[in-house]
């Protein structure tokens, strides 16, 4: 590993986009390769299996580009995969997932509190979100909810309107997400509806989206090492692995800023 | 090809399962192999080339269990891959897409008047409907409208409730769907929410959902070429390329009994 060497992040889509904004915001010189397993998309939907498989062959993608630093910028991924991709990185590359940054910062924070997470069905059955955070501080109380149609609607650029308020206030009304102090985004799109949200709860209540925290540990975690870029070194690449005109007009939605996506097909 | 072969059913998840269970309530005593190509569920998302290459190694599956008429059910592969896949078998097997049983039947019935067709994204840029319907009688005018909320939205459950009232009003009550007389469901899972439709209409248009018109002509082509079975030849088969419990559970609202999915991993 050399601090030249590019940051790679993957999605099941291009939702991770979300991800790789706040760390080129967090990390301007840093080279950002992005790939996104839109042959696959939403792992949401996959076999904890399919995703271990799909992931590690991403991985062999990224490490053949060097990357000093892997983040799954995917909840489901990161709930089904990470300890797999930890182990067979290894030492060639630093694993970074999604999950971890805000389940640290909910430990820290909310010590006999009651807290939300909403997230895709993959993620929310999985639990880890409840786990990793009883296992650092088992006063916190997790509620876990899953709303599996918000990334759908949103990859549609459904938000802001009519169907995204009645879908966020049908989710939400759910009692079980009654007195929560905090809520979780567990899913990379979600950043998108945080404003739609925040007017939900009147902004009583912290809502928190990964992408950032994120950032700041890929960050911190570099700097760690010193392994931060002093200058850019290149282009960022953005991959798919399978092309549609739509996604290539979503990318703005995420990213914020016009990219090219580049067909790579990794599954033939 | 002979009477006692089965008839192979395939679509990109299980909303194919309500084309399959209108054959099997046309020909209780046909046999039928159901491949759910899970793994990469949705289409309407995918590629043409994709789709096309995903629909050829099924096929394969399909013949090497010597079915005697395969059916594409799923409107994304029936526009992307029907003519490939028809030149692709050749004489092994008759092919029965989920569009031409519609479009006949607009064009029969529907002269110099206007209908509606809703669908994913992949099947209304298609413009598959319009253009077959058109070629058949000139004087249909067609309006197409992609709906890519509301496959998600039925596989996850919700119908019949506020939220999908309120994306099946959002969407109907678009300009472009003005005074039809009729509105084709250009996608299998669409039958599930025929009496939400039929219920925004007020019964006044006919709403068409092509699987029993596909059941019809399936019937027809085989007693065609006296090849309908007398007396059923071994159990159905359900395979998916990915399992996962909730595809187990969610078969039953489109099949409306108990099967039992198994895990064909095609893709390994």
């Amino acid at each position: 590993m050399n601090k030249t060497h590019p940051i790679g992040i993957f999605d099941s889509g291009i939702g991770g986009l979300t991800v790789a904004r706040a760390i080129r915001k967090q990390l301007p010189n840093e080279k950002i390769i992005y790939f996104g397993d839109t042959a696959h998309l939403p792992y949401g939907d996959k076999s904890t299996e399919a995703i271990q498989s799909y992931a590690i062959k991403i991985c062999n993608l990224l490490l053949e580009h060097q990357c000093k630093v892997i983040v799954i910028a995917c909840n489901s991924a990161s709930a089904a995969a990470y300890a797999l991709v930890k182990a067979y990185v290894g030492s060639k590359s630093k694993i970074v997932n999604v999950i971890d940054p805000t389940v640290n910062y909910i430990s820290q924070k909310y010590s006999n509190k009651k807290v939300g997470v909403i997230g895709t069905r993959k993620t929310i059955n999985s639990d880890v979100y409840a786990h990793k955070i009883t296992a650092k501080n088992n006063t916190v109380e997790v509620a876990s909810l899953a709303t599996p149609l918000l990334a759908p609607m949103i990859e549609e650029g459904y938000y802001n309107n009519t169907i995204s308020h009645t879908v966020i206030e049908e989710y939400l009304s759910n009692d079980r997400l009654d007195d929560i102090q905090a809520l979780i985004l567990a899913c990379t799109h979600y950043p998108l509806i945080k404003d739609e949200i925040n007017a939900f709860y009147h902004s009583t209540i912290e809502v928190l989206d990964s992408a950032s925290l994120v950032a700041i540990n890929v960050k911190e975690s570099l700097d760690a090492e010193g392994l931060l870029a002093i200058s850019k070194n290149g282009s960022d690449l953005f991959f798919v692995s399978d092309y549609t005109d739509n996604f290539n007009k979503t990318t703005k939605l995420f990213f914020e800023r016009d990219i090219e996506l580049q067909e790579y097909k990794l599954w033939e």
